[in-house]
C-alpha cells in the first residue's frame, strides 16, 4: 500500500533493521486453511542466505523464521501472519568509518536528508537484509498458489553479469542450482567466477540483470488501470535494494520492433487459444493471458567497496570513503530468491483481488 | 491505491471509455489556496492531442477539459477536483470487425478472459483515449509543484524510436517543441519522418523510448520500501499503455558497470553537497537526493495495424484480422506528455506525503 | 480509503458541491456482468430528492442521473462507472450572508480553519447534497447485491424525532413509504407531522434517529480487526452530513445489560443454527452472524435556522446570524435513503473483500 | 486501512492470538526524531494489564513491551517500528470446552463461519488479549503528540457501568486513578464495587459506558467526506472488542434537540473564537474545531460466563455451555485504556495527514 506495505489483499508489512534485534514482517489477508509451517518457509530462505559462497557476503545468519501467529495446527487461520527472524551476526563495529560519512551511490545519504538521523549500522533500514523478510512471504505467497492454482511454478535465475549475458541457446533449467550465479548456463557460470573473482580481489564490485518467470498463471490477473499486473511488478521489483529498471517480456527491445514483428499472434489449441510468441511476456492490458509472465530488472553494482571513493560526511568534510564490513562483490546473485518471491507475493495478491472483483470466472474462448 | 486509483495524497481516480460520452477524473487531496482555471490545464491537453499532425490518429477531438468541482472563485480548496473531457469524435462503426475478434498484441483477449464481456469501441477502457485524463490530472499537479516548489522543471522527449537513437552529442532542448515528435536531436527528427511515413504506408507500426526528466526536485522524497519513489515512478509509467519497460538513471545498463564506476560521487559546492555524476537517476534508496529525476520508458508498437494477423474470434474461429480505423503508427509520441504527467503526478503526491510524516524538513549536511 | 473515497473492493468516491455545475461519484470495482441502467438508480435518487413535502428543503432539483462509464448494452464492464447529477436549481444568492460569518452548529468555520477558503454557497462541499452522490453509488450496490445474494433486503426508517420516539408495537413495515418521515408507526407519523410543522413555523428544527436494517446477509461478512464490518458501518453513517452517533444492534442500551440478558442463545433449526435473539444486532466480532444486521445513528437538528444565533465572521466581528435560504427542518428525513445506500455499499464491499480472501467459503456446523 | 491495519500515515497493523507465543504490532509512518524508550510505553500497558484487582481477570501477564526496529539511539528513525509483548501464562487447557461448542454473544460462531477453522485457545484472535498491542502503539501516537502538538492530553474513564451512570456534578478527574474503573465520581466508584462484586459471584457479567476525551486538539484535524475525524473515532471504537455503539458529543441525545439548543454559539475571546458550548464534541463538519475532542463508547458485558447458556457446537449438537476460564466481568473497565489508545492514534494520523495536505496552516479569524 505505502510506505512499508505491498499489496491489496494480500498484504506484507516489513520492518526491522540490518543490526537491530530481529527483522521481520507481518502477512495480512492469506486466505484460510493453507497449510503451512515453517518448514516450508525455511528452504527459500536457505537459498538467500549469506555467506554460501565466497561469492556472497561472509556475514553468518542462520536465517531462522518463526512464525508467531496466523497459523493453527498446521494451518492458516485467515489472520495475521507474524514471521520474525533474528539477527545473529551483527558486528556493527564495522560501520564506524560510515556512521557520519556517506558511501557514494548508497542511500546513506538520501535517507539522511530526509530524516535527519539514521541508523548507521548496516545500511540500516535501507540494508539488502530486509529481503529476507520478503523471502519469507513469498513463502507464504507460495503456499497460497500451490494450494489455489496447481501447476503454477516460478522460477528465477542470473542472464547477464556485468557486460556477460548468458548463451539462451544453452539455457537449461537444471543448471540453476549447480552454480552459485543461479545461471543456466553452465559455460557462462564458469565464466562469471573468474570475472568475479577477479572483481573482487580489485576491491571492485559489478552489477547484473535477473529474470523471473511464472509458468502456470491463468489469465485474468490484473486490474487496469492502476492496479494492472504489470505496473504492480514494476513497483515490487523497483522496491528491491539496488534495482534500476525493470522489463516485461521483450522490455527495452519492444522500442525496436514494428507492429507487425510484436503481435503475438493467436491459434486455437486443444485446450483453448494459443500464442505462437510470447513478446507481451504474458500481460495484455495488464491483465494476465495465460501466457508465461516473464519480469527481467536489473541490479546496479555494490556500492561499499573497497576501492577508495570521494565523498563529503555530516560536517561537509570531503573525504575519500573505503567501505569495510563484509559486502557482497555482486549482489544481483542474492537478488534472484527475492525476485522470485516479489513474484510470487504479487501473483497470490491479483488472484485474490481478481477472485473478489469477478469471481474468478472467466470469459469463454470457442 | 488500486483498481483505477493512483497516488496516496494526491489521489487521481480516472474513468471512462473511448467511444462513451466522456472521460475524466477526480483528483483528491489537492492542498487548498493553489490558482487554478481550466486555461491552467488546457495547453497540456492539447499537446496531448491527436490528428495534429500525420503521424498521430486523424481522430479529432476538441479535448476540453471541464473542472466542473474543487474550484472556488479560480482556486482550489482541498475538495475534490473533477475533470471532464467530452467525447465528440466517436466512429464506433469502425470497429464491427473487432467486436468478436481479439487484435493480437492487444488488450482485447484479456479483457474478454477476465470480464467476460467488454466496450470493444475504439478498445474502450484500454484506449489510449484515457491518458488525456492524466493529463488533466498532471495539470494540477504542476500547479501544486509551482506552488510548493518554485523552480522545479518537467521535460519529457523521445530517444528512439524503433532501432534509431538519438545522438546525445546533438541534445537541443530548444528543438523538442519543434517537430512532431518532441525529438530533442534535429537530425533524427528528420530520421524519423522518413522512417515513420514508409512504416505507416506500408501498413506498420513501431516502438519508442521516451524520457522525462524533472530538476529541481528536492531531495527527500520517497518513502522507502514499498512506497519508494522509484518504486511509484515504475508503477505509474508501466500503468500506460503500451509500456513495457521502466528505467531508472543508468536503468539496463547499470548492471554492466563495476562499483568504481557506478558510484556518484560528492563533493561540497557552495550550496551543499554535489553528485559528480548521475548514474542513479537522482534517486537512492528510494529517495530523491536532489540531481534531476531520470525516468525512460519503452513504449510497444501500436498493435492495431493494416497488416493482417493470425488471431482467433470469441467463437474460437481462427481468422486473419486487419484493423482499421484511425490509429498512432507510433504511440510512443503522444506518450510523450503523458509521462510528463505522471511524473508531475508521483512528485506531487510524494511531497504531500513528505511532508506529512517528516513536515519536509531535511538533514543537514555542512 | 481516505477523504473523498471509501470501500476497499466496492470503491466510490465523490466529487462536487451543492452550487457548482454537478455533483457525482465513480463507482470502481463493480463486478461485472450486472445489468445496470440509470432506470435502476433512479428511483433512489427520487426517493431522496427534496421539496417533495413540505418538511424538506423546497429546493427543486430534478436529480437526473447518468451514467457516462463503465456500463456497455445494460451490463457493467467491471471498469469504474461515473455517475454524474447536474445541480440545476442553485441560488446563490441566498448565501450572502454567511459568506463570511459561521453559522454555529456547522461546518462553515472548521472548512474555514482547515482549507483558509470555502465555497460558502450552500454549504460548498460540505452541504447535505453529496448525499444524493452516495444514494445513487447505492443503487449500484443494490444491483450487485441483488446478484449475488438473492433475497437480501435492506429497509431503513425514522425511529425518533426530536423526544418522540416511534411504539416498536406498532410497527408497521407497509406504513414506512406511506407518510413523509419514512415512519413505521402511523400514530406517531401523525404526532411528527404536527411537532414539524410547530417547529419549523417557529424558525427552529429538530434531530431524529435513522435505523437501517439488511435482512438475509449471508454469516462471514467483515474483517477483522480493522476491517470488521461494525467498524465500517459505524465509519459510514457518521460520515452522513450531522450523524453524531451510530449503534449495532442494542447499542448504547448493551451497557445496561448483563452477560446473562446479552447471550444471543442459540439452537438448531432446519437450515443450520438459528439465533434465539438479536442484541448483537447481526455481527460478532466483527462478521455477519446471518441474522438481521441493524444499525440505528442520530441525526442532529439542522444548523440553518431564521432564528437568530450568537456566532462571528471572519473579521473576527460578532454578530447574531440569521440563515436564510431553503433549509430542512428535519434534515434526519431525507437522511433515511442515505443510510440505507451506505448499507448497500458497505455490504456489497465487504462481499467482495470476503470472496476475494476466503473464496466465499463458510464453515460448516452440524 | 483494512484488515489489521488502520490509519493512513500513522498506521498500525496488529497481529497475534491469545494463546500464540507473543501479540504486537508495526507503528509505520511515524515521523523521525521523536524521542522513544520501551519506558515511555511500559505504563500504559501496566494500566491496561489484567489481574490488577478482583475485578479484573486473573491471567497474569507481564506485558512487557520491546522495541525491536524503528528506534536508534533513543530516537524514532521514521521507519517502522515494531513493538512485541510475549505471552506468558496462556492456559489453553482452560478452553477444551469450546473448541468444538460455540460461546453465545461471542465471535466464535463467526470466526468458524467466515474462516472454517479457528484458534479456539483463549478465542484466539477476537480475545481482547489484542488490545494490549493498540495500547503500545498508542504509547507512540502519544510521543508524536508531546512532540507536534504541545499541551495536548487524552483522557478516559468510565462513565456508567450496568444502568448505573455518574453523577456529572461529581466529576472529579483527580478520582480517576483512585479506583479500579477508572471512575471520576468516588460515590459511584463504591456502588459500582459493591454491584459487580455481587454479579461476579453470581457467575454473571455486565456492560459500561467509557469516555475519552482529547483537550488542545487543534482545529482543522479531520478529512472530510470519507476521512472525517469523527468517522475515523467511530471506527477505532467500534473495532474495540464488544464495543456497540459510538457517541460524539451529544451523541444519541443530540436526536432530541432543537436547533436553537444544539447551536454551539460563537464569542471572541482573547486567543481567537470561542464556543459558548460543545454539544459537538468537538467536531463539525468531520473537522476538529479546537474545542475538547468527546467520544463514548459502549460495551456490552462479557460473553464468557459461568452461567449456561444455550448454543450449538460444530457437530451441530445442542447443548448448554459454561464458559470456564479467567475472564472480566466488565470487559469495559480494561477498554478505557484501550479508547485513550484508538483516540491517540487517530489524532496522530489526522495531524500528519492534515500536514500533508494544508501544511497545518490555518485559516486566519479576526
Amino acid at each position: 500500500m505505502s510506505f512499508n506495505t505491498f499489496g491489496h489483499m494480500f498484504r506484507v508489512t516489513t520492518w526491522g533493521e540490518s543490526h537491530g534485534p530481529a527483522i521481520g514482517c507481518t502477512v495480512d489477508g492469506c486466505p484460510p486453511g493453507i497449510a503451512l509451517t515453517e518448514a516450508d518457509l525455511q528452504p527459500w530462505l536457505d537459498a538467500r542466505k549469506p555467506g554460501t559462497s565466497k561469492f556472497t557476503t561472509q556475514r553468518q545468519e542462520a536465517d531462522q523464521v518463526r512464525i508467531l501467529s496466523g497459523v493453527f495446527e498446521g494451518m492458516t487461520t485467515g489472520t495475521p501472519i507474524q514471521l520474525m527472524i533474528e539477527n545473529t551476526d551483527q558486528r556493527s563495529k564495522d560501520y564506524g568509518d560510515i556512521a557520519q560519512a556517506f558511501r557514494p551511490g548508497h542511500a546513506d545519504i538520501t535517507y539522511h536528508q530526509k530524516y535527519g538521523l539514521r541508523d548507521y549500522r548496516g545500511g540500516g533500514r535501507s540494508s539488502a537484509r530486509e529481503t529476507a523478510s520478503r523471502v519469507a512471504a513469498g513463502g507464504v505467497a507460495r503456499a497460497v498458489l500451490a494450494a489455489l492454482v496447481p501447476g503454477l511454478t516460478i522460477r528465477g535465475y542470473m542472464v547477464q553479469m556485468g557486460p556477460k549475458a548468458i548463451d539462451r541457446a544453452r539455457f537449461d533449467a537444471g543448471q540453476i542450482g549447480q552454480n552459485p550465479f543461479w545461471c543456466p548456463d553452465p559455460v557462462m557460470a564458469a565464466d562469471w567466477a573468474a570475472y568475479l573473482d577477479e572483481l573482487r580481489l580489485s576491491h571492485n564490485s559489478v552489477g547484473a540483470v535477473i529474470e523471473v518467470v511464472a509458468e502456470g498463471v491463468p489469465a485474468g490477473l490484473g486490474a487496469p488501470l492502476y492496479g494492472k499486473l504489470d505496473g504492480d511488478l514494476a513497483a515490487a521489483m523497483m522496491s528491491i535494494n539496488a534495482v534500476k529498471a525493470v522489463e516485461i517480456g521483450d522490455g527495452m527491445a519492444s522500442a525496436s520492433l514494428t507492429g507487425v514483428e510484436n503481435a503475438d499472434e493467436i491459434r486455437m489449441g486443444p485446450n483453448g487459444p494459443e500464442f505462437l510468441s510470447n513478446h507481451a511476456g504474458g500481460i495484455l492490458g495488464g491483465i494476465s493471458s495465460g501466457q508465461p509472465v516473464v519480469v527481467r530488472f536489473a541490479v546496479k553494482p555494490t556500492s561499499s567497496i573497497l576501492t577508495p571513493r570521494r565523498t563529503v560526511n555530516q560536517k561537509g568534510e570531503e573525504l575519500d570513503l573505503i567501505t569495510k564490513g563484509r559486502h557482497d562483490p555482486c549482489v544481483g546473485i542474492r537478488a534472484v530468491p527475492v525476485g522470485e518471491a516479489m513474484l510470487a507475493c504479487v501473483l497470490a495478491d491479483h488472484l485474490l483481488r481478481d477472485r473478489g472483483q469477478t469471481g474468478g470466472q472467466r470469459g469463454k474462448i470457442g
